[in-house]
């Protein structure tokens, strides 16, 4: 099997919001991001960036390359996008109040590079709002905040046409207590509110333009009907809305999300990697709503910037939405549903108020109503929390540490297993010395009688326990009265209509196959057997619980080429010493052992030590190297 | 708030699959589970148990206690239910050709504490079939197995009524190949071969009680639309096929679910976390068709036996599906859904058809078709993974390593961080230095008069970016142009229906609050105002960016009795510092200063050191105890 060679075509374009440092640092980050196979940038500013002051300013002191990248002039930018293809790569700036001033360096730049403004792509965020109620990184006042918003939009709809120029953002509204209504009704108000002033300047044409551009930026939180219901919502009001206000007809909403970041607890980090792995969840599962472009936080964000292996899992996260549930193959899964539809509408008929109130009210004084709402949710999410009401796992509820992101050197277990088995051989010799054998005796007959005989067995089994039986006993007991031990069929020579490529046996092969130790799942050999048998091997399998003695001597009898062994139940040590010891008294040493099976690296590096031939663990996942390895053995390659 | 006050009563059982070593080990471990919010035991048996043998047998060398608990007789028994009772626990027990015998012992020991049976609760796995065409752990043939199990049926559904004496399982199917409707034709086939053959033996009535009492064991893969509409065709196609066949009404599909253990990789174990969260999801979604049992592995799996940390990150998986998502509050969401009633549609009628195979084939030939369909869906499944159909993530795309699950101690971060931010101000001087001083100022002159006088904005910021200018120096030319930076209002001040909870001020109390550094995100400031106006303290707050000097002179100014600093942008140290020196230059070093942020344990330590008198993380989540302690530090509590 070729690796990597999985076909992979995201249902949403997979991000990373990342940057730290200077534009260097960031810059490889980028690349080392984008070689694990993300697919758009997200670039986060540090807070002097973001507030416009200068690395060298006094106000920067101790922030500079914090909470993302320091961007100070035009070189910081040539050496943020170096060996990037700025034509090709789509990048999302998370910038508001100095958003024309990045995106000017970021024009300048490509200018610069003399790639043509109608190539770039990519996304500023460009919202101020939200920054005077939530995130707090405006600098000006709201009548020239919302003049430098509305001229970057109007600039890229004509000059970079390509560009998403304001991501109207909810994410901070539910950041700062906004319920799923409050988040779509302040997300779409806003972004109603600065095309209202936009129209003012432009043909209905070029309006048309700017709001078919228009993109979201949006939350995404652990409730997740709730959450369902917003983001259908969002989808359906937002269309529906700009019909009816502009008359614009054919407006998709599109839209980027980051899972909420404030939910992610600074007390048992790890439990916040399954929080954030629900959180994609609603923005992706409706195929009709589905956001495109997802980036998920690190799951220590509560605790500090995340490192690379935190950025790594949130992607690894995504992966696994996007590739192994396979969610992109299926139409919109919640169409017709009747509870997400209800929720849904209920979320549409509280957003279109809060709207209608916002535009009656105008910019600057919705300023004010919305941060007190938001407030008032935040105190009455507290509250909720206090009295218990909403659960938060490791805060308020379960609130012993995990634990679980230590190495797994299992030496406490391995230890208290072993103090187990000592104890439990001592109980079991105790236990046969003082019962009463005579009475274990009459009970075992009269079990063996009422199994061969056809009487009830659940009875004359508890009178066995309560004899003081044993577990072996009662099976011998039965074993004795149905004719002993049982082996079930294989049934691995079938026929498919693809079958597995392998390599083919050059010369007859004999591979004895068995398994060994008391386990019994048997993909591992029935997968083998087959490829085995698809190679032009001869296979002969042993059944379950083959002990190394007999391996070695059906091995050795049969004069087989090579011996495959499979054994999951943690036993391998113990079974391959006996069976090379046995092969060898048999003087069949020179017949290769091949094992697989759940074995540590330690145990597979001490088999091979001991002369086993080759080791494969589930990892080795790729059947045709195990019959490759089979054949080179058998010299038969 | 009081903690562990929330409210608990989750929509499933939650289980951990657990046991090692001996019984007194294991009872250890069900005890520690039970504590930190377990609510339901399964119980895993060594292989020795398993398969019948006790644990000196020579069968059971190296075996003994390793994939489970070794229980040999009753005496084992008593020690893993000791201080446990077994009138009101659940007991899930994974056993089956041994499943009369443990049970014997199980009802043996009820009997022994005077526990009547009628009040045992639990379930015994008992099924035959799956074992032996997919686990392996069967000891007899195929009519003695059939007839053990079934006895087993008969027996509890008369003795201890409210036991589930079979889960017929599913779940080994689809582990072992098959797709999502041969699980459920396998798995509802095999119930209906074993209720055929106990319907002879019984009168309608009672027989009509052993299908009641019959349960499901299934699984739950990643791929999320064909294993809701799997699940919801077992919920649906059960009731109806047992009133077609033996016209029987009202019976409801109870069914109890792990995820899917192989589809966890020995690569990139983190990211099973993640796989095992989806995995939960199909089985719980369904209001209509929800598990009444639910147990999560470890995430190590592949690798070895799961430690306790792995074992509690399972169980917290759990609680955030059960109480943070609030999957629970809400009815079916997908009753009504097009394309899942299409999909479960397509499950159920394959499934039917499978069923009709298996009945007409009988017991014992029904071993080997099934076995033969389980190969063909592995090497299908095989070969869909090695031509790139099927992605498994770090199998066969994205192979890189995650490292997420070392110490976050972000050395190498830091450094590289420190490094770029010397190297960031280095360019910037530099930059400075080589510009065109005059082009700059004209450029900024040009900017400022179109901020101004009105003119476009964009093509000028393009003109400074291009002539040299920096963002410290874009942002000042507009605020010149603006009149200055804006401070937006905190809205604190709302009423809500249900006001936090918080002590009184004993005498009056003036708080200065104030947010230092760049970080604009005032949630924290915003709620410990509300809540200190609450307790009847006057609060003043300065807004955002407030320098260590300006809330120095302001406090000293008010003659505040307490400081209170929100920084969320990791600069604590140094405000601290600055901060404390102003208060001493003004002789007001006596004003208490408390400190609030995304603050490391360490620096808390040195913050707590160097005089601040208290510090507060997102870890305090707990609004009332930050304003107890602003009081206490102003002696007014």
């Amino acid at each position: 099997m070729q690796k990597d060679k999985a076909r992979l075509r995201s249902p949403w374009l997979i991000r990373t919001y990342a940057g730290f440092g200077d534009a260097e640092a960031s810059n490889q980050r980028f690349r080392e991001n984008l070689s694990r196979g993300q697919e758009g940038l997200s670039v986060a500013f540090d807070l002097p960036t973001q507030n416009g002051y200068d690395a060298d300013d006094a106000m920067s002191a101790g922030e500079v390359g914090g909470t993302g990248v320091a961007i100070s002039h035009l070189g910081d930018m040539r050496v943020l996008f170096s060996g990037l293809d700025l034509g090709r790569i789509n990048t999302s700036m998370t910038i508001n109040a100095t958003a024309p001033w990045l995106f000017s360096l970021y024009v300048a730049l490509a200018d610069e590079l003399g790639v043509p403004r109608d190539q770039l792509r990519g996304t500023t965020q460009n919202d101020i709002l939200k920054e005077m109620v939530g995130r707090g990184t405006y600098i000006f006042g709201p009548e020239p905040s919302l003049r430098l918003q509305t001229e970057l939009v109007s600039f890229a709809t004509q000059q970079v046409p390509k560009w998403n120029p304001m991501n109207a953002c909810g994410y901070h509204y539910m950041e700062s207590g906004a319920s799923p209504a409050e988040e779509v009704g302040f997300a779409i108000g806003n972004a109603l509110m600065t095309l209202d002033r936009i129209r003012e300047t432009l043909s209905q044409e070029q309006f048309a333009e700017v709001v078919h551009r228009l993109s979201f930026f949006i939350n995404s939180g652990i409730e997740l009907v709730p959450e369902i219901a917003k983001v259908r919502a969002y989808a359906q009001l937002w269309p529906l809305i700009v019909k009816e206000e502009y008359g614009i007809d054919g407006v998709r909403w599109r839209a980027g999300c980051q899972v909420r970041s404030l939910t992610l607890t600074e007390q048992q980090p790890e439990v916040n990697i399954i929080r954030i792995a629900y959180q994609a969840l609603p923005v992706v599962l409706s195929a009709d709503a589905r956001v495109r472009a997802l980036q998920l936080p690190g799951f220590r964000e509560a605790i500090g910037l995340p490192d690379q292996g935190e950025q790594t899992l949130a992607l690894r996260t995504q992966q696994v939405l996007a590739f192994e549930t396979r969610i992109g193959d299926y139409e919109d899964i919640f169409e017709g549903s009747v509870v997400i539809e209800r929720e849904t509408k209920r979320v549409i008929d509280e957003a279109r108020a809060i709207i209608a109130d916002l535009r009656g009210a105008g910019f600057e004084a919705a300023i004010g109503t919305v941060a007190r709402r938001l407030t008032q949710g935040l105190v009455r999410s507290q509250s909720a929390l206090e009295h218990g009401e909403r659960v938060v796992v490791g805060v308020n509820a379960f609130l012993d540490p995990v634990d679980a992101m230590k190495d797994a050197s299992h030496e406490d277990d391995q230890a208290a297993k072993a103090a187990g088995v000592a104890r439990h051989l001592e109980r079991l010799a105790a236990w046969r010395g003082e019962r009463d054998a005579a009475a274990v005796a009459e009970a075992r007959e009269g079990l063996l009688r009422v199994a061969r005989d056809g009487g009830p067995v659940m009875e004359a089994s508890i009178a066995l326990a309560r004899a003081g039986g044993t577990t072996g006993e009662w099976t011998q007991t039965l074993a004795d009265a149905f004719g002993g031990r049982y082996q079930a069929p294989l049934g691995a020579e079938v026929q498919v209509e693809r079958p597995l490529e392998v390599p083919k046996a050059t010369k007859r092969v004999r591979l004895y196959l068995a398994k060994s130790g008391l386990d019994g799942h048997v993909n591992g050999v029935k997968l083998l057997a087959y490829a085995c048998r698809q190679a032009g091997m001869e296979v002969i399998y042993s059944g379950l619980q083959q002990t190394p003695e007999a391996i070695a001597a059906a091995s050795a009898q049969e004069d087989v080429d090579v011996i495959g062994v499979s054994i999951l139940s943690g036993s391998h040590l113990h079974v391959a010493k006996h069976l090379l010891a046995a092969l060898e008294r048999r003087e069949a040493r020179d017949i290769p052992v091949v094992m697989g099976g759940i074995i540590p690296d330690q145990d597979a590096k001490a088999l091979r030590e001991m002369g086993i031939a080759a080791v494969f663990t589930p990892k080795d996942s790729d059947v045709s190297v195990l019959v490759e390895t089979m054949l080179r053995l058998a010299g038969a390659l």
